[in-house]
């Protein structure tokens, strides 16, 4: 019996805004296994906003997505067959298996692919809170932040992926954690689930000088932490409420993703506050999983993190929920449900 | 006998470039001696780009110049009489005496002034190689950046107080040194006098496309550090030529001081090459300058470092002087020669 596979594919580079256009849903055959191999049927893929990154083809901080490939994604899923002695089939995995319903991925390759344990965590969550988006919130926060208890920490995209788990985490260091979202629903759901003390909802202040009153009143002692997931008025805003000796995770931009870059209308401040601001990536910082699971997979499992989901159904539906995606249109971690 | 003491006064606070008007030369009295003073009569005024922020009523990480009082600034002279057991007329000395010709300081309070060494060190170079603007250079260097040996260190103002002891302070960790500087006179001096490897002339450059393809040029294995005089294209043209992991020290927008705030063109490229951006003040660093000023003294004593000088004469020429170091019209150290 021969599989077939369905897969997405980049077939061309999005000038600004990426349509369907960029995409094309083919069929090709699952191959046979070979010795060391392990066929992994993907039961959620995730989007995130990296991959309108590497759709470019400029100078970036990893390889272009090539064109007429399987789209880059992170997946789980459950092993249906195995050449390989370390997995059985229905093993829960997660790997990097891309845009399709399925991956052949060689069992012996470190970083491929993990088995996780379902006992208290969803499979899914292992694409999001307990996954790379968890890491990057941990990364950002204890890394290049490192915060003291007692000081304020704020995100943007707050009800996010990254923004979840960085509420918490800010929460269990001590820290008040205001978050900033786009509409009253998140900001709600911020406060009253994610444990945010409070969410700036940015859609209600559409200028920078009123975003920056609202911050104001949401720190009354400053900002010492910022984690930067979009960019442009957001970040202006934020850096005007920054104490000295702030620090400033860059991990996105996405507010300029799309199109021309955003400029920082002050850079001054970086001299006038003494600040600190730092990009980085969660892949250059493996040495700190471990440590980042344990805790994201405590918290989930314990119930101090219950983080939401926007699910699309089905691989056909993954370019239009990423286009949803960098808009701000998912309310949560963004899924494709793909079995 | 009672000594008559000149000063300029802050009187208005510029609304973009200063002018004449926001200065005022008055003549008043030098007060009696109490116990545990000095009498400094100041023999040089140090004219450094700081003051220009001073001037302002806004935010910033100091206080605001008051108006109608002496205008603050880095003093070297000689004690003229002395209640202080410490100090004994004829003692060079070095302090924050501001812009007049004589300044009263209470001997016993640190920090304000300190004699120093002019056997193998020229007493006006205490406000500028060998004094806070190489503090500053020291501190941005070693602190900030941490630079390898083998890495590519720029900076702008080249030829400046900071930009000269930074040069040498890079070639001196083993690093190619490359400066930034306005006109090939200027560029001349930092290759052939102040050991930079290579010198970029930013008016041979109007626009980013070509200042950016001179850096590659003078850079050829990209940049690793960056110290920050000046802001605005000339940052926004580095940037594009920081490799992976790169450090700036923000030390000054030059640029930006007299207006509108300068933006940073595409501040996505700190993450896309996981840049470090920080601000520093030399201030906040006290407990560096000892092995700073140690460091600085021997490069400028064994001829390693030799710095130029831009001198005003008289007191009542400091005021243009200070326009021009605001326009880049001084080459090397401005100073005002006051007896």
């Amino acid at each position: 019996m021969s599989l077939v596979n369905q897969q997405i594919q980049l077939v061309s580079r999005p000038m600004g805004e990426p349509t369907h256009d960029n995409f094309k849903l083919v069929e090709v055959p699952v191959p046979e296994l070979q010795d060391g191999q392990v066929l992994v049927k993907h039961l959620w893929l995730s989007l995130d906003p990296y991959m309108r990154g590497r759709m470019n083809d400029g100078k970036s901080y990893a390889q272009p997505q090539p064109l007429d490939e399987v789209m880059i994604g992170g997946t789980a899923g459950e092993v249906v067959a195995s050449k390989h002695p370390d997995y059985a089939p229905g093993d829960p995995v997660v790997g990097m298996g891309g845009w399709q319903l399925y991956s052949v991925v060689d069992g012996g390759q470190r970083g491929m692919m993990r088995k996780v344990d379902t006992t208290h965590v969803p499979l899914s969550h292992y694409l999001g809170a307990v996954g790379m988006p968890g890491v990057t919130a941990w990364v950002g926060l204890n890394h290049i932040i490192a915060p003291k208890a007692g000081e304020t920490m704020v995100i943007s995209a707050a009800t996010g992926a990254v923004g979840s788990a960085f509420g918490a985490l800010a929460k269990a260091r001590g820290c008040r954690a205001v978050g900033i979202a786009g509409g009253p629903e998140k900001c709600a759901y911020a406060v009253n689930e994610l444990g945010f003390d409070a969410c700036i909802d940015y859609k209600a202040h559409p200028d920078l000088k009123s975003l920056s009153k609202a911050l104001k009143d949401a720190c009354p002692d400053g900002v010492d932490g910022y984690f930067e997931n979009v960019g442009g008025m957001i970040m202006d805003a934020v850096m005007l409420r920054m104490n000295a000796f702030g620090r400033i995770a860059v991990c996105g931009m996405i507010a300029g993703y799309n199109g021309q870059p955003l400029p920082m209308a002050n850079p001054a401040l970086i001299l006038v506050s003494r600040l600190k601001v730092q990009g980085f990536i969660v892949s250059e910082h493996m040495e700190l999983w471990p440590a980042a699971l344990k805790e994201l997979g405590t918290l989930v499992g314990t119930g101090k993190l219950r983080p939401r989901e926007s699910i699309a159904e089905g691989l056909a539906a993954a370019p239009e929920a990423f286009f949803g995606l960098l808009k701000g249109r998912n309310f949560g971690k963004q899924l494709v449900k793909l079995a």
